[in-house]
């Protein structure tokens, strides 16, 4: 299978854990004879630097033009005071936008191997297996208008979640039709007692589901949801939800496993190329040293395998020897603990090679 | 001393929980020597099914005229298919803008004879002790426009996050006071990298910081704020933050030490009654049955003789009662387990009573 795969490695350690990445895939394509060739892109802060834009145009038509995009993380200190329109997020906001890449899924389940590096007790969040889908492209981290103003007299700042009825209707269908491939339950997240964009939510996901016989749905405040993540996590198969929603709550939920450094995420769109990224970001604290976790962009190449390309086998291999090097005891500094031997970045990457 | 006290018990749960916080109000007026009158008002959704309004102006007028308000819980499904202005969560919204409560302080501490109901890790946990500060009445939750609207042919809905820079102001000073009695730090969690809201509040705290120069001043994004709250909540000393992420982080913090049923708060103006409520709500699936937890109301009524009476003596009285009879192995079912004695609504009242 011939594959091109635009590699967007960004800022702090996204530049190292997606070497890590391609290191996999490389080895993927040589075992199984594929050929996937791989094309780099500047976003973020390093776009920044480099061409005084957060998401240049080559990047865009290079992502266009791939079959799949892999995406390290974006966003340091060095940019923080930047105006609006120079920060690293802009470049992540407006690939998502660009690309149409509506639906983010985050699948958070238990490790039996790191289990004590948990922040729950064993029996609270052990087996626990669900899926976090949130709208990517809406809400209010993109509605207009959204900026300062002077309203009789006072200063005045503004931003707005908006919704139009299409953008709500195909994220639900999308969790709808992974709860039939999974344990058949969809638990859909919003502000309903108050916020009326949550009202027109809840009304399109309860029509949604009369296409679904097989598929329970629920509906949970967001302030619940919260809460629950982590009094119960063994509740949720599939959990849909509004843009911010969805990034405080994957957040939350990514930590309660203890292996935030594990965690993939895929970005889907309806046509075109998805994007795979780690859920953890830059982490300017442990950049350029050697000492990242590269496992979640590892298992964001492995979803790309199998959700972009189809390769079931390719992406189960990639799994398999994951589970293999934790399971003989290596961890990266994020999750080394007594009994553990701890590796480099470059020697995790290596060592699940070895083991695929 | 003389006082008006305004009791609105709401729905669910709301009536058992405050009448076991009036008992102990009376109580404390017997024991030491002052005389509080208690009225009463319809809120939520018990005042729609008496008057056909979640807000009668006789409360509000009630409210008003009172020194200081104790809140049970609104809501319920009975009403969960109202219309917008007939929805019992208008009452509460109603109110707190009628009376300017503009901040919601939601303490969050350790009971070290609760260790065992909390999911976290006992290590974790452990004298977790810090104060979320919300603000109350602005925001995504008040913003207007608010509603739908056909944006070229397609149904489109808006929620609007508006702020005045005094509404941001006000709370933040109000978080660094506080901090300045505690432990002297400020966490302000805003999401400063994309809401052009987040950034004003941003600015804002870094100006108020220039007249605390004692209290350290940290920023934080609310979606590492959701991992940090599980992963090391022992790092917050006093977080302030807008009404919808303050109401998302306080609900999720609320369940860490595992004793949703024993959290007060108090919402605070600058002018005229505050008003306490417990962080639970209504609790539809156990009303009626006097099962429910008063602690949280209880520690509300000490929260108003300390806040707005500034009785400082009586409210350690309540609050020393309570861990008295908590150390006494006393619960009621929410957290009931092995070696405690499980009490009703009332029971529990009348032991904290006793133990005063
Ligand atoms: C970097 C930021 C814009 C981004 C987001 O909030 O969407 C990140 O937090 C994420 O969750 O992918
Ligand atoms: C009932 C609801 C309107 C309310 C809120 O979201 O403010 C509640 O969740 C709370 O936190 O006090």
């Amino acid at each position: 299978m011939q594959k091109k795969i635009a590699v967007l490695p960004g800022d702090g350690i996204g530049t190292e854990v997606t070497r890590g990445a391609v290191e996999i895939l490389k080895a993927v394509a040589d075992r199984y004879g594929h050929d996937f060739q791989f094309e780099y892109g500047l976003i973020g802060g390093t776009a920044i630097d480099q061409t005084g834009n957060p998401l240049p145009e080559d990047t865009i038509s290079l992502c266009k033009d791939s079959d799949a995009v892999l995406l390290g993380a974006v966003g340091g200190p060095k940019w923080d005071s930047n105006p609006s329109h120079l920060r690293p997020e802009k470049g992540l906001l407006g690939i998502r936008k660009q690309l149409n890449l509506y639906a983010n899924l985050r699948p958070i389940s238990f490790y039996a191997s790191l289990s004590e590096a948990s922040p729950l007790r064993k029996e609270i969040i052990q087996d626990a297996d669900f899926m976090i889908v949130r709208e990517l492209t809406g809400g209010l981290y993109f509605g207009k208008p959204s900026g300062r103003t002077m309203e009789s007299g006072q200063e005045t700042v503004v931003d707005t979640l908006l919704y139009h009825r299409y953008e709500i209707k195909r994220i639900i269908e999308l969790a709808f039709s992974l709860a039939e491939q999974r344990r058949g339950k969809v638990t859909s997240v919003d502000k309903a007692n108050v916020l009326e964009s949550s009202k027109l939510w809840r009304e399109v996901a309860e029509e949604v589901s009369k296409d679904y016989p097989n598929v329970a749905l629920e509906h949970m405040l967001v302030d619940n949801a919260a809460m629950q993540l982590i009094r119960n996590p063994r509740q949720f198969d599939v959990v849909v939800t509004e843009n911010m929603f969805g990034d405080i709550l994957s957040d939350e939920a990514s930590v309660l496993t203890g292996s935030l450094g594990m965690l993939p995420s895929a970005s889907i769109s309806s046509k075109g190329p998805n994007l795979y990224e780690p859920i953890h970001g830059s982490a300017p604290d442990i950049a350029g040293q050697n000492k990242a976790n590269p496992i979640a962009a590892i298992l964001s190449a492995a979803s790309m395998l199998r959700n972009s390309f189809g390769l079931e086998q390719e992406a189960q291999a990639v799994e398999a020897a994951v589970e293999a090097v934790l399971e003989a005891g290596f961890r990266t500094a994020d999750l080394s603990g007594s009994g553990t031997n701890t590796l480099s970045t470059e020697q995790m990457a290596e060592e699940i090679k070895i083991s695929m």
